[in-house]
């Protein structure tokens, strides 16, 4: 059977480049790169990897591991990550964990085992034990996104108290006192940090009284929906809703919509990501922007940094990038109808 | 350093279950999983997996090669492949290649070298003679969603003829002689063949002469705004546009709302692949669906049956699964305005 040196002759190039060609280390201008290929073709060769990478000890592959990517969000994080990795010459492999418990843990095993060389983890859901152990047991582990609570290793977020602090204060200021804050599960870093942000500023910015009712529950449609039909049996109904992720808004504004709830008249309605389409919504939805690009970007470099390390033991830095209001057309001030107008009184 | 027996004796399981269970073949119930876990970080046992692998010459690993996933349409088909792998209790490798000739040839190789055991291939652009050598050298490998014409193997698309014959009959029946159809480049077969599909039904549903303008290019959304200005300079304009895809249809949207063309009195609109949260725009758009979770279902159970062949030469079966149409409120007839009318007169 041929082996590398044939196909290096035969290709008319180094072993050495072969050899890093073929294990993705090294890109080459397609005309070289097709002489390689023919050259394998022609000759039939088939390296047998796990030799290969026996001698080597490394995989020469980045893992990203994400929850379900069907949401908008998160695959536009995938995208991100994967064009950084594009633009240094970097593979990138993805997992996608369905957010379950049991594949997340795998998926760090891959890790831990070796089959990767470094990861960024993001996870949607609230850190149990079993997850923090595991991340524990990990090196060269970068967490995006959302926070597992105790794990000493680099973490990328975007300011999520910051992005409730504009929302907050923004709904203050169009004369809100009465909101209804639909957000992550309690024991959600995230979700914490923007109810956070949002209750000091919408107290700050108020002059009088102000009314929080909380709907908390995953990043996903039911979650709006649920919160929706909670809205319409509120009386006095809030006059505006704060919606923490574009998931929980596309389920809000199904409902709202079905019940010709209407948006702004009736009820004020901000979002947080946008990074769905919210620009094309009826109306055009006023929203907390998550940099996603630079989640990625940074995430990445950040990983990079940690694999110069030998030991993996990077520095258990915190890293938050800025989040934009983006105004559109969907808060008005609660005095376009004369029920929103009442709530007010009744607060006062 | 401790080896597999002494982590089997101290988790209380066989080796072979601490052996499936850490190369992710087993999947265990979380206490079980969790004695495991125990065992192996307070015995710091680390396996060379590469060594493992060599013992065993496979990989145990599925991969699946998507363009840029940034979009609805290819975030879903992920989504949908990895709901599936995770019922079998199968892992799962994802690339994005950017739609980036080099990177669709880099995970092919990854596969060819056999640090994959099969693939579910989707590519998004024409392919070209490099892609096809490529995807012919490869074994266990399976086409979804775009066709790369002369490859033998498997194929799993959505039954592109039927959706082009579904949007050119609804939008003949509803009166429509002058449409502009927005789809991809030339020489990819999914755009040929919902174009062939859309001509033929459009003229076989009409009674009298038919204009069809077609602007093509990748299914992006700046493909939508170029056939969006085209269409405004068009004189007369056409009375409707079909959109071949999410993506085209979101850029077509920003740019005629901006020229203030308001759907469906001025133009009507037919969208493809119906992903995104079309029913949230502004009018709810009509378009033809995509059996999203079908097609990823059925690319893994194809891709399966051709694991079980010891050559991995499947037969190059091609299935077409139905798309539907979703009606909501983005087509008229023509005669909502005079200029429609006008349109209709300048044909006949």
């Amino acid at each position: 059977m041929a082996n590398l040196s044939d196909v290096a002759k035969k290709a008319g190039v180094s072993v050495t480049t072969v050899s890093r060609f073929l294990n993705g280390s090294l890109s080459l201008p397609d005309a070289r790169a097709h002489q390689i290929r023919t050259a394998v073709d022609e000759l039939r060769y088939v390296p047998n990897p796990h030799a290969r990478r026996l001698s080597r000890g490394r995989s020469d592959a980045i893992g990203l591991v994400v929850p379900d990517i069907a949401g908008p969000f998160f695959a536009r994080l995938v995208a991100a990550v994967e064009e950084e990795a594009d633009r240094l010459g970097l593979g990138l492999v993805l997992h996608a964990t369905l957010n379950r418990p049991a594949r997340e843990l795998r998926y760090l095993d891959s890790l831990r085992m070796r089959h990767l060389d470094g990861m960024i983890f993001v996870t949607n859901r609230a850190a149990d034990s079993a997850l923090l152990a595991a991340v524990r047991s990990c090196q060269h582990l970068v967490l995006l996104d959302e926070d597992v609570p105790g794990a000493k290793v680099p973490k990328v977020f975007c300011d999520n108290e910051a992005g409730g602090r504009m929302a907050g204060g923004y709904l203050a200021a169009m004369g809100h006192r009465s909101v209804l804050f639909v957000g992550g599960e309690a024991d959600m870093v995230s979700g914490r940090r923007r109810y956070r942000g949002f209750e000091q500023e919408m107290h700050r910015v108020s002059d009088g009284p102000v009314r929080i009712e909380r709907v908390l529950g995953r990043y996903i449609p039911e979650t709006g929906r649920d919160a929706a039909r909670r809205f319409l049996e509120m009386a006095p109904r809030p006059t505006a809703i704060f919606a923490t992720s574009d998931e929980m808004l596309i389920g809000l504004i199904e409902v709202l919509r079905d019940a010709l709830v209407t948006i702004p008249d009736d009820v004020s309605l901000l979002g947080f990501d946008d990074i769905g389409p919210l620009h094309l919504f009826a109306p055009p939805i006023t929203a907390i922007r998550q940099p996603v690009r630079d989640l990625g970007r940074r995430a990445l470099g950040v990983l990079l940094e940690t694999l110069k390390t030998e030991t993996g033991e990077a520095a258990p830095t915190e890293e938050l990038l800025p989040v934009t209001l983006i105004e559109r057309a969907s808060v008005a001030p609660p005095t376009t109808r004369l029920k929103a107008t009442a709530n007010r009184k009744d607060m006062t």
